[in-house]
């Protein structure tokens, strides 16, 4: 065995690593949201070389998946993230997992050994493909820096499929790192399409509405632009109907003169209440079912007999309302829906949900994006999001906690100028917080109002429904978050951020016009009960 | 299809939680790391129900998972992490990784979707077999409530395998809050033991020895003990050779009046040129390899030839050690090393992070637990160990980072007597702050000293190797993390953790002093150049 063989000399020319990245650039990856180590560092030195994408650092790699996620919904580009090995991966996996249901496209670039490397089971090797398939529409190992560019276009092509999602490409050192072919095939751009609904669909479903009944429009998806949301109203008003998007949206647009949309419910009973008798027509949603399965209560919530199944999530739904709205005699272009009076809360009492969100009607400017996550600010929110200026809004689309402020940061990279607001459960804010640091180090201008309810409600109102007490001391040490509390003006303060404590409408009020002119972030903690 | 039926009546009577939780606490489980969802609220009620295991919260799930792999380093026994399916889990990877490393015995439970609602594909749902199988000896999908004894003596059996190791057990909702069998099979507890060393291993050994030329013994594993550090010293001792030990031990002890024990060397030259010629004798350490892969540098630092395997991570290193040292003419109690003298670096100097160790040379009480991660204060600390009083380090053995202030919290937990002092370099701090709210809640007596140097000095340093210019505006935005420099302090008093920023040495000294005698923890931010 040689132990010790001479070092090669340093390449020069070009390495599989810039081959890499012009593959990506044409490919149009503009954005690396990065927490690189060490087997990623022939990459860094190529990001240095090419010079042309904005490099991104965080200090958790939830962030980075997070940010990617909200950059790619806001602007409908494929950002980059650059991830160390299995166990780095591994920390971006829950925010993938959000950014697949939302259908995000993103591409993950992850570091491994050196090829030669792997057999001998280093301290940090570990089964990378295992742990990203769940939540990638491909998995591809760079074998050879001659295929890299073939490589790239396959990954592009992943995402491209119907639904979006990420593609996860992971490069051993040595084949990053070895000298690469200066002709290596071009990419070529190739931009995201919907899939077209075809004419029997139309036609299916004019047949299904012409029978007597009820209906439901159900958007969700690419529906939920400004033009689906006309032409769903537009169908809606044409058959008598009311108008629904699906529950966590991956982005949607709201308020200004937009009619209003109701939400579909959380809990399995709510669902079917609210949707009654009526037929439903999936508009880029799926289907409704249960968010869990309950003893008791059927995952499917509307039977098979009662759905229109229009455009799926991925084809092109807003071009099927539109032809459909039509052939059953739907207005082209309903009345704009006159804007409702909002106005501040008592300014001397105390926070409510329903306050902040009051409050936040009154100040949100045009054009603003909201990173929602948790249902404490959430559901008024979105009950109440017609009322406020046109602005859009980013859901919690997989569950996974710790959306919210990685998110915000995406979208705010993603759209300078316009203003993003969190509304941010604390519970799940904790699963990111890392994310404050990027904000302070980019100067994005975030607004985020943190929850401040100091325990894991959503939990609370599960046990009280299966009335379990919530004061058994067990149930009470694993719910519960006061103990001690949270200082989340502190932590922000830790990260570079300003921040300021509300307990008042008039704090809040004040806290928020100071927030939303500043070039740059702030925290506001919102203690509520 | 039935979309609503009735809701059946509550089940009095033995769950197939409370089986679960009746055999894991029979097979040894006295404590659950929790971070818990939805989908587990069924094993939170039985929790409350059973009452006899120690439940502890955190606010991130790679603090449940390194808090477990920390309690079972210093315990030995099996702790449960409880997490909320597979984005739940995949948080808590990281930290898996790392225990695998270490042979950390630990059971996880997630939470998954009830088994009649998998199909439906809810937001949550996702693969967590793929996820789990990379960090865990074996996963177990629980499959109906008669078989969850068995599934958990099986889960027992996979953690006892030789190398330990986590297995995960994955329950759907319907299984554990089905009805279970009141006389469950009875799990039993089954100690965890190593393998023995047959005496053929020895005698090669002899025989390999008895050939001239130098020795090294290289314990790892198991041999990390005290008597196992005695008996390769009375080894070494015997051959006129030297006494290593493994880069990353799970846990070892080390000060007081034991031998030194040399660390094996980072970087591939370093550690050819510390191996020298001599033969390496193997006693519970794998062999050594590079790290990562570098380009001219084999992956294999000793050549087969030169290897004496005497026992694998998972044998009884110990009782080997002592065999081969009575046959080759080793004293069975060599003289106790004298300790060498310590003192206080000069009171009004910069911090350094020699200056750093030498102030906790003089003030570590007996018998602490140090959690060290990062090579900042690693490094100089291991050099210097055998100078403090007896104590036991725990280091990060998979390489994944976040794992330090994690295993601090298990290790306080597991024995609640010690004083625990975390030696944390601050980039690798930031993956898993959240731990310093569960020391807070939980009152834990941990004295933290942040490496407060701004930037992933790991990654300059291969840079530097790499002759990769540090300055270069996109290095730098990856390597640095002076803008904004975090505010350690005021994060752990967001925290309701006591904080204390150092510059000099006496101001070091000071923190230190009132830290190492609070009944609760303590973070001191050490500035380092």
């Amino acid at each position: 065995m040689n132990v010790q063989s001479e070092a090669k000399a340093p390449v020069s020319g070009r390495l599989g690593a810039d081959l890499l990245l012009d593959s990506l650039y044409e490919g149009g990856a503009r954005i690396c949201f990065a927490n690189p180590g060490t087997t990623e560092l022939g990459l860094v030195s190529a990001l240095a070389r090419d010079g042309r994408l904005r490099c991104v650092l965080s200090l958790f790699e939830g962030v980075c998946t997070g940010a990617a996620d909200g950059y790619a919904r806001v602007s409908g580009q494929v950002p980059l993230t650059l991830l160390h090995l299995g166990p780095g991966f591994a920390n971006g996996i829950a925010n993938l997992h959000n950014a697949r249901r939302a259908g995000s496209r993103i591409i993950n670039l992850i570091g491994d050994h050196a090829t030669w490397h792997l057999a001998y089971d280093a301290p940090l090797t570990s089964d990378i493909v295992s742990l990203a398939q769940p939540v990638s529409r491909q998995v591809i190992s760079l074998a050879k820096p001659d295929a890299i560019a073939d490589d790239v276009r396959q990954a592009f092509a992943a995402t491209n499929l119907a639904e979006g999602g990420a593609a996860t490409l992971i490069f051993p050192t040595d084949v990053v790192d070895a000298p690469a072919p200066d002709n290596g095939n071009t990419v070529g751009f190739v931009p995201y399409q919907l899939t077209s609904v075809g004419d029997d669909r139309i036609k299916s479903a004019v047949a299904a509405l012409s029978e007597p009944g009820e209906t439901i429009v159900l958007l969700g998806g690419s529906a939920l632009t400004e033009a689906g949301i006309r032409a769903g109203a537009a169908l809606a008003a044409a058959l008598g109907g009311r108008l629904l998007m699906e529950p966590y949206p991956g982005i949607v647009t709201l308020g200004g003169d937009l009619p209003k949309v109701e939400r579909q419910a959380y809990f399995p009973d709510d669902v079917i209440a609210q949707m009654g008798d009526a037929r439903v027509v999936l508009a880029g949603a799926r289907m409704p079912i249960s968010y869990f399965g309950y003893e008791g209560w059927s995952s499917q919530l509307v039977p098979d007999e009662r759905l229109v199944r229009l455009a799926a999530p991925g084809e092109d739904a807003v071009a099927a309302l539109v032809a459909l709205a039509s052939q059953v005699g739907g207005e082209p272009a309903p009345a704009p829906a006159p804007m409702e009076a909002v106005c501040s809360p008592e300014a001397d009492a105390a926070l409510t949900p329903v306050s902040v969100v009051e409050e936040l009607l009154v100040q949100l400017p045009q054009d603003a994006v909201i990173s929602l996550e948790g249902s404490t600010l959430g559901g008024p929110w979105l009950r109440n999001a017609h009322r406020a200026k046109r602005h859009r809004v980013m859901t919690n689309t997989g569950g996974a906690i710790g959306q919210g402020l990685p998110c915000a940061v995406g979208a705010a990279l993603a759209q300078p100028d316009a203003r993003i607001v969190a509304l941010q459960s604390d519970g799940s804010a904790q699963y990111t917080l890392q994310s404050l640091w990027t904000m302070a180090r980019e100067g994005l201008k975030v607004t985020i109002i943190i929850a401040a309810n100091h325990r894991y409600a959503i939990l609370q109102t599960e046990l009280n429904r299966a009335e379990v007490p919530l004061d058994d001391k067990i149930v009470a040490d694993l719910t519960k978050l006061d103990s001690p509390k949270v200082d989340w003006v502190a932590l922000a303060k830790g990260y570079g951020v300003e921040a300021i404590r509300a307990t008042t409408n008039g704090e809040l009020s004040a806290a928020l016009r100071h927030g939303l002119t500043l070039d740059g972030p702030l925290l506001i903690q919102a203690e509520l009960p």
